[in-house]
């Protein structure tokens, strides 16, 4: 069933990096069951795992930042002894597959703006395949619901032999990538059973803000900036809620781009990544080609299809990632209705689509 | 008609970092005639331009490194005097737009390899999009075919602004980006009319290439890799030669996909950029979706289609995109012969095709 990979995951169970709730740190390697409430692991009133962990996002998100927004400020226990390093390193290097590369991506100009540490975005498999130059001096973060992709950890080796100060963005407590590396920020989703990654993506993002916040506020020249942050953050949770509401407007889009050969999916500056991620989901449900594009390119301009603007609440700018993905996700939960029925006479699953598994662990 | 492009280039011809040909600098800004044998700009034999461009790499490849391999190293006039500064930055930031970008990331594995430096790669207007951090310590080096592209003379107006070292790769001598660099490399390609770039690109690669060489001639331990790319890249133009006889073999693959709704290139390591670079020349061109893919991601697996392998010559691994693109340049130019047909009777060119023009010189 698909509520063994939840407590599967729990066999390797420690507390490394999890000193925000201030529970000490363990070791405990045997087997544990991990707590995990009865209603996470059903669909109750929903028809799909997916449809039921994108309408969850108001209270996935207030999970990922309870207890780290005190006082005006970010308490994040995982790193609080390691900011001053990274603080100090000469570049970030995010690390990632797929959905979380996506996240990463996301965050990185509200990284760089608030550290002012240049970014490098990697694909795990790329890096690797390159063995690209990694130094003390980097801080390479590591994004992973599962915290159990093979390339990612594969990567983690690696910077780990050169010396790099390592941190982990995982969903997983007592994960391998929660254990190996140095330091890190558990997002705190809760279980994700739908193949395709939604509210843990937007947790990503959430948490990877609350990182750039930690690393930043030192800085009194931002502090007007991190104050409007913070507070968009606290409203995140009710904007969400917002946008779910969307619900006609999206089915229409939907119903309207059914037939469609392919889609295309445009976004520049802090919706680069929407674009990459709402064609992910796509790719990945509606088993429908899509491609996300870096708007600006040449070949952008003149494309034809009719513009339809769907209003989303006004939120700090880069915290935009987050509400306006949700729209793709309900857009591709509602687009391939017709395509799912198809694909469900063929024997596949919206939960489980074909050749994906909720985290690669081979290369 | 389309020799106008290359003369109006001209207008501001000065010759900055064009020192190989031991050739006084001068500044003149005058109007004068770029020197260009008549054939450069004829069609001969061909019936596009793109084919004829495709069909000249053994040429233009041979003229991107005369005089640069000497005694088995590398003499790069534009960057010797700055090679030492280059050496010791903290970051090699690539910047382009479209195949240049591409070129860009096929130069990146070795350029890591042979320098050591971290590479990080950015779309030029996803940097300004940012305003990402460009410091001192950074070369920046900036690749565009005709030296023109607007998002890219931004990025380096902003590169400038910040005190980078800013290194040129243009076809173009007199463009604004061969003038207003510290130093840089033509790649001396030739007048390249089609508007979907072909020998520029392999021309660019091999620049970038000579260009890592030269940064990391001082290192003992990589002297025997270096020594085998160097000869890798004299038998560069025969090989490339050789696999432009695989024209049969082409047309029977492009006769295959003509109907293909969209085609999915895959590449990783040295060819991911070969794939990125394959699928936007079919975008271009055949006005076909087409989408450029990193082969290690979880949904690659299992895609259907029939195996088909082409065998390309032997070279350097770090060479391969220089020669693996060819067969995907030219199974463009063969493959939209039924698409092309229907555009054709639309009103459409090869070598002009919808939206596209030869430098993006608005944003």
């Amino acid at each position: 069933s698909n509520c063994f990979k939840c407590y599967r995951m729990a066999v390797c169970l420690s507390l490394k990096f999890d000193q925000d709730k201030e529970k000490p740190a363990s070791v405990q390697r045997a087997l544990s069951v991990l707590e995990m409430e009865v209603e996470q692991i059903k669909k109750g009133n929903y028809d799909h795992f997916m449809q039921k962990e994108i309408h969850e996002q108001p209270h996935s998100l207030t999970t990922t930042m309870r207890g780290r927004l005190k006082d005006g400020g970010i308490l994040l226990g995982g790193l609080k002894e390691h900011l001053k390093t990274i603080r100090r390193s000469r570049r970030v290097v995010f690390v990632g597959c797929g959905t979380s590369y996506n996240a990463a991506l996301a965050a990185r100009p509200f990284v760089e703006e608030l550290t002012g540490i240049p970014v490098t975005m990697e694909v795990a498999s790329d890096l690797l395949d390159r063995q690209g130059p990694i130094y003390r001096e980097d801080t390479a973060v590591f994004v992973s619901q599962s915290g159990e992709t093979a390339d990612t950890l594969l990567a983690l080796d690696y910077a780990l032999a050169n010396g790099a100060l390592c941190v982990g963005i995982t969903n997983t407590v007592g994960s391998t990538l929660s254990r190996r590396t140095h330091c890190g920020v558990h997002i705190n989703a809760g279980c994700e059973i739908g193949v395709a990654s939604t509210k843990a993506y937007t947790s990503q993002i959430v948490a990877m803000a609350m990182m750039a916040l930690a690393i930043g506020s030192d800085q009194i020249s931002t502090q007007a900036r991190r104050d409007a942050i913070i507070s968009g953050l606290s409203n995140l949770p009710k904007n969400v809620s917002e946008v779910l509401k969307l619900d006609v407007e999206m089915k229409e889009l939907a119903s309207s781009l059914v037939d469609s050969e392919s889609l295309l999916v445009f976004g520049r500056g802090y919706n680069y990544a929407t674009a990459l991620e709402g064609a992910l989901k796509v790719k990945e449900v509606a088993l429908m080609h899509s491609e996300g594009m870096l708007a600006g390119k040449p070949f952008v301009k003149g494309i034809s299809g009719s513009c339809r603007v769907i209003e989303v609440p006004e939120v700090a700018d880069c915290l935009q990632p987050v509400i306006n993905i949700i729209p793709l996700q309900k857009n591709v939960f509602v687009m391939p209705v017709a395509a799912y029925h198809l694909t469900v006479l063929r024997g596949f699953d919206v939960d489980q689509p074909r050749n994906l598994a909720k985290s690669v662990t081979t290369q």
